[in-house]
C-alpha cells in the first residue's frame, strides 16, 4: 500500500491529507507545533460541503520521526523551503515522488537539487480557499481543486508520472478533483495572474478581496497587474488568454470577501511569502527582457513590509 | 500700508504669516476652528532658530469676515480649492495678488478661473517641515524656504510681480530665505520629486522618512518614483539634473525622520492630497503621452486609502 507523507499539516497539507485519510489512504502527518493535539483529537475539517472528522492520525512534530514514505507531500510555507527540502530526501523512497504544493513560482529547483535523480518532483496548485482555524481544524471556505504538473528543469512540459495519477485517483475517491497538466510553468504563471495584484494588495493595502474591487482604482491596477503577469508569461512563452482576466475579476467579486494567504500571514505577524509569489516573478521576467514595473513597485513594498515584520515591529505604528 | 491676509493657519500659513507680523507686516490670519485661540493668545511658533509668540493677531474664523487685502496669502489644503476660490475673489483688493502656498501641480487654474484678471496669481512652495501642534501652536522642524513664481496660463514662464518683491523682501526681514522664480511649472515638478516618492510611500507604508531610506527595495522604488517624476517633467519641456535624485536622497538621509504632511494627514484620519500631489502629475504625464507606471501604482492605491478616510473606516481593522 502506498504510503503518504504530508509536510505542512496547515490549511493546505491537512486539507488535501485528510482527504487522503478518508479515501483509505496511509497517511503521515508532520504537524511542527500540533502533532499532539493531531493525534489525540484527530483532524477536524470544517467545510460548506459538510464537517469531517478524521481519526486514527499518525501525526509527528519533526519530518525526522516519519517512516520512509512513496509520495512527500509538502505544503509548507516558500519560506521555509530550504530548511525543508535537505530532510524530504531523508524520508522519499527510492523511486518515490515529492509533491510541492506551493503558491508561486520557481520554488521546485530547489527540491530537484536536493533529491536524487530517481526521485520523480510533481509541482502542486491548489485552488483553495480555507485556513488552520485551531491546532488540529481546518476550515475550508471555497473550492478545493487540485493541479498537478510534473517538475523537470527549466519548467519543460512533462507527461504525469503514475504516482501523480494514483494521488488524483484517491483523492477524486474523497470528493476532490484533480487536474494532470503537462506544462507546469503555464499552470504556475496562470495562478500568478490572480495571486500577484490579490496577495499583493491586500496585504500592502490591508484589505480583503471585496473591498479591493469595489473601488475603480485599485480594480484599475489589479487588471494591470494582471496584464503585465501576462506580458511576463509571455516572455516564458506561455500564452495566458486575454479574457482570463475578466474571468478572474469576475470570479472574485462572486466569491465570499476572501483574506488571502499572505494577508493571513500579515494579520498574524508571520513572514510573506513574498519571492514565490512575486519576487521569482519579476525576476524570471528581467532575465527575459520584460519590464514589470507595477509588478515591481508591488514587490518593492512588500520586502519592507516584510522586513518590519521580520523585525517585529507592528504595521501600525501611530 | 500693504494689508495682508493669510487664509488656512495652519504649519503652512501660520509660520509664514506669523513671520510677516514679525517683520511689521499687517496680517489678518482665517483660522477656521482656532480663531478665538489665536486672538486671545497668539501665534506660537516653536522653531529650532527660537522660539516666537507673535501676539495682537487678527484672526477670523471664516473667508467672509475679512478686510479687503492686497495680498491674500491662500495655505489651505488642496482638497479644499474648489470652496476656498470663489470667496477669495470676494477678499482680494481690484489690483491685488493671491498667493497660493500649496504642494503638487495643477491646483492654480481653478483660482486664475474665480479672479478678475486685474487680480495677479502667484504660486508658492514652501521647503520646510512644520506641524500645527496646537489651536495657536506650529512646530516647525526644520527648513523654511520659501519658492515664489508668477502663475500664467500654461504655466507659461513670467517675471516676478512687486508684490512677490514686497513679499520676499518683508519676509526676508523676519529671516525667511525667499526665491522668485520665473519658471514655476519647474519649481513644482523639482518639488515633485521629493513630493511623489515621499508622500505616497509614507502613506501606503505607514512610515517615516527614515524607515523609507533604511531599506534598499524602498530606497530604489524611491528613486524610481523620482526618475518618472524627472521623465514627466521632460515631457513638459523641463528639464531636471539626473544628479537632483542623489541630492534629494542625500538631503533626506540628512533630515531628521519626517512625518510627510500626507502622513500627518492619513494618521489624523483627514482626506489626503492625493489629486494635487500624483493625480494631477500622472493625468500631466498623460497627456503628454508619457507612461509613468510606478507613480500611477501610487495613485491608484492612494486612492483606495483616501476612499477609506472617507468612509471614516480605521486604516487598521484587523
Amino acid at each position: 500500500m502506498t504510503r503518504y507523507a504530508v509536510i505542512g499539516t496547515g490549511a493546505v497539507g491537512g486539507f488535501y491529507g485528510s482527504r487522503l485519510v478518508q479515501a483509505g489512504a496511509d497517511v503521515h502527518f508532520v504537524a511542527r507545533s500540533s502533532a499532539a493535539a493531531i493525534s489525540e483529537l484527530g483532524l477536524e475539517v470544517v467545510s460548506p460541503t459538510g464537517e469531517a472528522h478524521v481519526h486514527r492520525i499518525s501525526a509527528y512534530s519533526s519530518v525526522e520521526e516519519l517512516p520512509r514514505c512513496d509520495v512527500v507531500i509538502v505544503a509548507v510555507k516558500s519560506t521555509v523551503n530550504e530548511a525543508v527540502a535537505p530532510l524530504v530526501r531523508e524520508v522519499v523512497a527510492d523511486s518515490g515522488e515529492v509533491v510541492l504544493i506551493q503558491n508561486g513560482i520557481d520554488c521546485e529547483q530547489l527540491y530537484r537539487d536536493a533529491l536524487p535523480d530517481t526521485v520523480q518532483l510533481t509541482g502542486g496548485l491548489a485552488f483553495i480557499s480555507s485556513q488552520k482555524t485551531g491546532p488540529n481544524q481546518i476550515t475550508h471556505f471555497d473550492y478545493g481543486d487540485l493541479t498537478l504538473g510534473r517538475f523537470e528543469p527549466g519548467y519543460r512540459p512533462a507527461a504525469p508520472t503514475e504516482h501523480m495519477q494514483m494521488v488524483r485517483d484517491q483523492l477524486s475517491i474523497a470528493g476532490i478533483n484533480t487536474t494532470l497538466v503537462e506544462d507546469l510553468l503555464l499552470a504556475r504563471w496562470r495562478k500568478l495572474v490572480w495571486n500577484v495584484p490579490f496577495n499583493g494588495l491586500s496585504v500592502v493595502l490591508d484589505a480583503m478581496t471585496d473591498e479591493l474591487l469595489r473601488v475603480d482604482s485599485t480594480e484599475e491596477l489589479i487588471r494591470e497587474l494582471m496584464s503585465e503577469v501576462r506580458v511576463a508569461a509571455a516572455a516564458d512563452d506561455r500564452e495566458i488568454e486575454p479574457e482570463f482576466i475578466d474571468l478572474m475579476i469576475d470570479a472574485t467579486k462572486a466569491m465570499v470577501p476572501y483574506a488571502t494567504s499572505m494577508k493571513v500571514d500579515a494579520d498574524h505577524g508571520r513572514e510573506l511569502e513574498v519571492d514565490a509569489i512575486i519576487g521569482n516573478a519579476v525576476r524570471r521576467a528581467h532575465r527575459n527582457g520584460v519590464d514589470v514595473p507595477r509588478m515591481n513597485t508591488l514587490y518593492q513594498q512588500l520586502q519592507f513590509i516584510n522586513g518590519r515584520i521580520a523585525s517585529g515591529e507592528s504595521n501600525d505604528h501611530a
